[in-house]
């Protein structure tokens, strides 16, 4: 089976990418590399940021994802600062406030919104395998549901009208998310390499 | 596939266990769930303490374990306290600091210690599966190694002399820890179950 580091150290991103990426044995990061500062300008940059100061410190294929919030009435935003949208150390209710805040009177046809993940696999050689998956949706008026995490609460797909990604299961939330249409096509971009 | 929320917040042990339960799809623990007081006396109270929370709010096979280091020097301890060895938010290099500590000056044969994991499975019917890995080993005379997390730089397993667990592969780790042992048999009571 092929092996895999996977960069991030969030456990709710690596419990849904180790369910999605089934055929890949994912090892961790190691834990004496900093954090990377995400400070590209792009969620690829940010993802191969992320992954290249890993494989170049160990020599083994890594692989990462970056993924921003898109809010068309916000211009885009928050776009790569998505989990720092409410601060450096924001939690996510702090940015699901400021994302309801910034919408606030604002009607239902005008809040819409994509998830959009940018997955990427560096290989010790250089070669890099970048794929993309989108969600298009809209943000709800209010948080609802408890599953997944991030904006999850707020953030209603088109293909499921009024109910919230955290509001879907784990399996389905997968199935048509952003994240796994990212991963799966890596998977099989991996699998054709 | 069995299907199994597993009870764990902490990444480094999400990743270890996934690579361990291939055969079971892990679902995340539920994010309004708060963090569940450690409080039992033993590391199979707390594995339960943290399953049952979880199969009670949501109806779902849980899975969870509690991992002790047992030094014997120090009469068992950190045991239940491992995770807390230098205080409520020690982290992993405060509680080794503590540890080395505690043994300065106290030679090699007496630096004998184990890793204990109990891992447990609650379903929602009451059933409980409970099963046990030990790792036996010593207290290194100083931290070496990058991989693994937690105690890993100071624990020198007996089937690998000379090397911490932090210094072996992850596969290798996973195959002779306590945590790849308890997770294993674990795997293989559900299966007959």
């Amino acid at each position: 089976m092929l092996k895999a580091i996977l960069a991030t150290g969030n456990s709710d991103k690596i419990i849904e990418i180790a369910a999605i990426l089934r055929d890949v044995e994912l090892l961790p990061r190691p834990s004496h590399l900093g954090d990377v500062d995400e400070a590209g300008d792009t969620l690829e940059d940010n993802a191969r940021l992320k992954a290249i100061a890993v494989v170049e410190a160990t020599g083994t294929l890594t692989i990462a994802d970056d993924t921003g919030l898109e809010v068309d009435f916000l211009g885009g935003l928050p776009g790569v600062r998505t989990s720092r949208f409410a601060g450096e150390n924001a939690t996510y209710d702090d940015n699901i406030k400021k994302i309801l805040a910034e919408l606030e009177g604002i009607e239902v046809p005008r809040r819409t919104a994509r998830f959009r993940t940018v997955a990427i696999a560096c290989f010790p050689n250089g070669t890099e395998i970048l794929t993309q998956g989108v969600l298009h949706g809209s943000i709800a008026l209010a948080a609802s549901g408890y599953g997944g995490f991030g904006y999850d609460p707020v953030f209603i797909p088109d293909e499921t009208p009024g109910r919230t990604l955290a509001e879907l299961s784990f399996e389905d939330k997968n199935s048509i998310s952003h994240r796994g249409l990212a991963f799966r096509a890596l998977a099989q971009r991996l699998k054709d390499y």
